[in-house]
């Protein structure tokens, strides 16, 4: 099995399944082309939100600003999984997710020749374009080390170990007995406003109520335990601190976006 | 096969198909994460119209404001496909659809106490939050249906027979020679305006004009029958009167949403 | 393999893959449902750009604007692949791009008493609705074909050669030595904005500057080549001049969109 991240919508993750399919008829699974776009932080988020809840696989993501300038294109070993994508961070907290600190990485080697025509099958991957290394350097890549094995990658003439590779790690929140101030990590689709605060600074006061940036509001274990249009704290399915609108939305609810200040107070 | 909907968006299905993945290996079909947003009637529609296509399977299926509220989680067994969802309606028209009366209903236990990380393979299903039952319930479940077969539901010690359950009808159009009276079940993506007057109040009059709530519009077997931008009614791909504009959108065009009341005349 | 492109968004493409599960349990992939909705030329323009990098396979193509009036459904066979979709012309640079002038036609035959409830694997397809061919003769007849494989296309007996169809070619830019005059041929989900113009006429001038409808822009190698929002010109993965601008929308900071005329200018 091989997955697809993504933050291209559409139509371009239709030609990284066709290079991956020149590679193998293994199942294709796409896990998101809707990443926030070019927000890595984001992106990085939702991907270690997701990906360690595929069994081992190959996971290829695409969320690139820096496409085509000198960042080098990576393959992580971690858990017995394999993240493929630019060596900017955005894997980093699903690496150590995956693996703990027992992950490995590894650059890609690129050939600066470009590709015949559609043909995606050589190795090291041809740089055929400076504008879409999704298909034609990660989805190769991906396609490799789906055939290689992931036991393999030291031997690949294409693979090389790398030991300086761009970090990326989430704040975290301050937490006290009775208050917290963290940041909004990502708003999902639904409007629900995820922070960097541990849920479990609110589980034991539920039924009761918080301030959220100066507003009292209730604390509740689901969404629907407040009417709707109402705003609600409570504990998303990552674990976090999460504040939401039952119905509607909690971030222009609470007029936050990612990135913003939060201080929470236990009533 | 094991077919997901969900009014989910990006990128929680990922979630959902990573912990499929931990029951099987079989091919995991997107229907739609874009089902109308905790619109238990529209997405009732689309579900209707959409899984009966399917050879027998089963089929995830999410649109679930209640989550983490004391609704069940439930199986339908019916004409040979599983449908795994919240008790709340949206999976009744399509059981009946694909089963008539003869279907049957299973409730999944679920059990307090967490589970371990993101290990989704525990039987019955343990609650990790309470807001993303997809992940940790009805996934679980679909990948066990799937894994012991539809024929094995009395057996299993997860699922329970259920006769009561929430139901979800939807309204019926009063029609009469020349006259119907009924409701707006559905706006499609192209903004096609889908109505439960059946098909067969009009299709005697193809060529025709008939008057929607008083604007008198022709009446024709296909969209690109009239200019481009031009109102038209006909007969949708579900069979019922659908209100439309050539190469534009209906709902625009008359005026109308989901739940609008409409009256059509024959001219 | 069936790969799946439409212009469909949510849910119809679900019926579609339903049908297709009613053929074969082979991998359903899909290439993009958002295509630009009835946009033949945009639309063309994407699948030529990516159904070239599957290997042969099927692949089920609906943008249909004239859905249930006289335009043929059709097979492609090109290069080892089969395109089934409408007869206007959306699938023709795919087929020139597959096939080189080696690419055959053949029509579907169609039968006008409607299908029974849900089964689509008649064959020849039955006309159940005059507004969704996708789901009752264009699934049906890239499951039959891929069923029968693309060698068997002239002993089908649903299957008829075909020697009049809708071309569709895309307008060809006028490039001198310093000036090239075209059209901007598409624009992508991230803006970026594509012209007919080779890239040719630029690589040779990376580092330099182009002035693009009397204004000068920068001419780089990729996007972070300049600053965030900067305009810039580039040569993007199709291998034709794009407008674009680093982190933004190309379309937006050039004041263009699909269809308009660009004058450039190497300084």
């Amino acid at each position: 099995m091989i997955t697809l991240s993504s933050d291209f919508g559409s139509p371009y993750p239709g030609a990284m399944k066709g290079v991956l399919s020149q590679w193998t008829d293994s199942q294709l699974v796409d896990v998101s082309h809707d990443l926030p776009r070019q927000d890595l932080r984001q992106s990085a988020f939702w991907l270690r939100e997701t990906l360690p809840y595929f069994p081992p696989a190959v996971h290829l993501v695409v969320v690139d600003p820096g496409v085509g300038t000198d960042r080098d294109a990576i393959v992580i070993r971690a858990g017995g999984h394999a993240l493929v994508g630019p060596d900017n961070g955005v894997l980093l907290p699903t690496a150590r997710a995956l693996g703990g600190k027992g992950f490995e990485l590894f650059r890609i080697e690129t050939r600066e020749e470009p590709s015949e025509g559609t043909n995606r099958t050589d190795w090291p991957p041809r740089l055929a374009s400076s504008t879409f290394h999704g298909r034609d350097v990660f989805a190769p890549a991906a396609g490799r080390v789906h055939e290689i094995g992931i036991d393999s990658l030291d031997d690949d003439e294409g693979l090389h170990r790398l030991d300086d590779y761009e970090s990326l790690r989430f704040p975290e929140a301050v937490v006290g007995e009775s208050a917290a101030t963290g940041t909004v990590l990502a708003v999902d689709d639904f409007g629900n406003t995820i922070t960097n605060v541990p849920g479990s600074f609110v589980t034991e006061s539920f039924g009761g109520a918080v301030v959220v940036n100066g507003e009292t509001v209730p604390l509740a274990r689901s969404y629907a335990a407040v009417d709707p249009r109402e705003l609600l704290v409570t504990v998303g399915s990552h674990g976090n601190v999460e504040l939401a609108v039952n119905q509607g939305r909690g971030d222009d609810g609470f007029g936050l976006t990612a990135g913003d200040d939060i201080h929470l107070e236990l009533v």
